[in-house]
């Protein structure tokens, strides 16, 4: 089946310029222009921990897998250059489909996204075996010339900015997310961000892992929070007597969000804020301190702690 | 798991200065120096297909998974720089072993090597799941002044060496192999070659896509082909009646022999073979051809059609 899929790939992935040698060596050959170095993202995802194959449908997955990785790229406010696809397919799937036709499945949600966000499918490997679906994408970036974007660059006092909205991901946008490459691009480059990480495991948490990186504790203004209309349908669908707490608590601890938390100055944050740059919501969800562990508050509930929820991939 | 591994992994990796930000953020961040191209290559290695668990031992495989990606580099003629490991791993492996253990079986066939042939392992993804052991590495390398060899710079008169013996990788080969890195950059850099391949599916078949890509075709020397003794050995325990045919095709056809097949002009050939520049076995095994296909031909057999023997991916 792979040299068949060989094929299918070299009809249906464009020529591109920066991985001169095409899908037809031992390895690929990438030329970098400007910037020497690069920022490399790796993630493996399996069925039935990631996706459920048979019931999600395998064009979305594909999304998901690749848009996983230009989420980490935005992270490092990286602009994408190429992806490297390996896949581990049953030699039969859902309703008797063959390795080929999963293959092709994948990649029909793969490649427009790929086009979408200018990255060259410049490799990769698909082999069939006993066991369930896996994918691993490895992406590559260039940093801007500002340099890149780490979780380390924050300091006490700098505010948290956090892109669309949060929890219930579970209900579609976990396949279905903007990776937001545009928007790390467009303020690392004209504001300067601190410190940035994409929200995978949950905002708790991965705001818990900003600030220690940088050295810092985390608060999160609760009352502030972009509570997605998906976590309150989930909250609804829980039978939570608190909708709103369980909506809040869904924003905070659910995983797969693909949204980027960044720090900043207060006087950029501040200019982000007013200028409006990006064209979706952009909320000021807290602030980095200097006392270590992550805490709550609102404008009324004076400081408290805060339980690191979140997936912790254990 | 995946955070216990983290830790274990952050003791047991060596910090390196290529890979700046350790393993500690969304994505390595890599720096290069001299030649702005990279070479990239990436192979998944699945289990029941490339190796058995329970019987071959993780150490091994863990060495083959990263081996296997350092010989692509290797048939670029590419230095190594960066490698990526994403591993899925069964919830309980042989023996009732848990992933930690079965990650940390891995890596401990991994770092050794990664250190013998000083590649950073800059980053990756591990995971347990509901299914077999499944390995995907990939590798970054930097090409040499003179540029990365390919498939396709062959012409025809170009002479093929071959390095070490081939056949009966099955017999350990395939865990023990050396990829030929030094092999390939000495003979690169101080010679120049015209094409490279590593021999990862079969001298036959992988002769006729080095081949095939040059625009030629291929003739083996089939007199001169260096049977390893595993293909002997394994010739003997199928029972052939003619053990010297059977071992040469053991040597045409056997995956996993990791070894390099170059094309050079004739007089770069010569000189090489004069000079012995390496340490290992390096045999003047066939040429490139203006007419297609592949051959055979020995002091004494006129030139005749060859099967193309090896493992075709299906």
């Amino acid at each position: 089946m792979e040299l068949e899929f060989i094929r299918w790939l070299r009809e249906h992935v464009p020529a591109d310029p920066r991985a001169k040698l095409g899908l037809r060596d031992d390895a690929a050959l990438l030329s970098l222009v400007g910037n020497p170095n690069i920022v490399v993202t790796t993630d493996l995802l399996t069925d039935g921990v990631d996706f459920r194959v048979g019931v999600d449908n395998l064009k979305r997955i594909g999304r998901q897998a690749l848009g996983a990785n230009l989420s980490d790229l935005a992270a490092m406010a990286a602009t994408p250059l190429a992806a490297f696809i390996s896949v581990a397919l049953p030699r039969t799937g859902p309703a008797g489909t063959g390795p080929l036709e999963m293959a092709i499945g994948l990649y029909e949600g793969i490649l427009p996204l790929a086009r979408e966000y200018d990255i060259a499918i410049a490799g990769g490997d698909t082999n069939t075996y006993d066991g369930p679906v896996v994918i691993s994408v490895t992406a590559i970036g260039q940093p801007i010339q500002r340099g890149p974007l780490t979780r380390s660059g924050g300091h006490a006092g700098d505010w948290f900015l956090v892109t669309g909205s949060l929890g219930g991901s579970l209900l579609g946008h976990m396949f279905d997310f903007t990776p937001r490459i545009r928007e790390a691009l467009t303020l690392h480059e004209h504001y300067g961000l601190a410190a940035g990480i994409d929200i995978s495991d949950g905002l708790a948490i991965d705001a818990s892992r900003l600030a220690e990186a940088s050295g810092c504790g985390a608060v999160i203004y609760t009352d502030r929070v972009p509570v997605s209309p998906d976590a309150v349908e989930l909250a609804g669908r829980d039978g939570a007597d608190d909708v709103e707490a369980a909506a809040l608590a869904h924003a905070l601890g659910d995983g797969q969000d693909f949204e980027l938390l960044f720090a900043a100055t207060p006087k950029t944050a501040q200019a982000i804020l007013n200028d409006r740059p990006l064209d979706c919501r952009l909320t000021h969800v807290g602030e980095l301190i200097a006392e270590p562990g992550l805490w709550q508050q609102t404008a009324t509930v004076a400081r408290t702690r805060l339980e690191v929820t979140g997936w912790r991939h254990e």
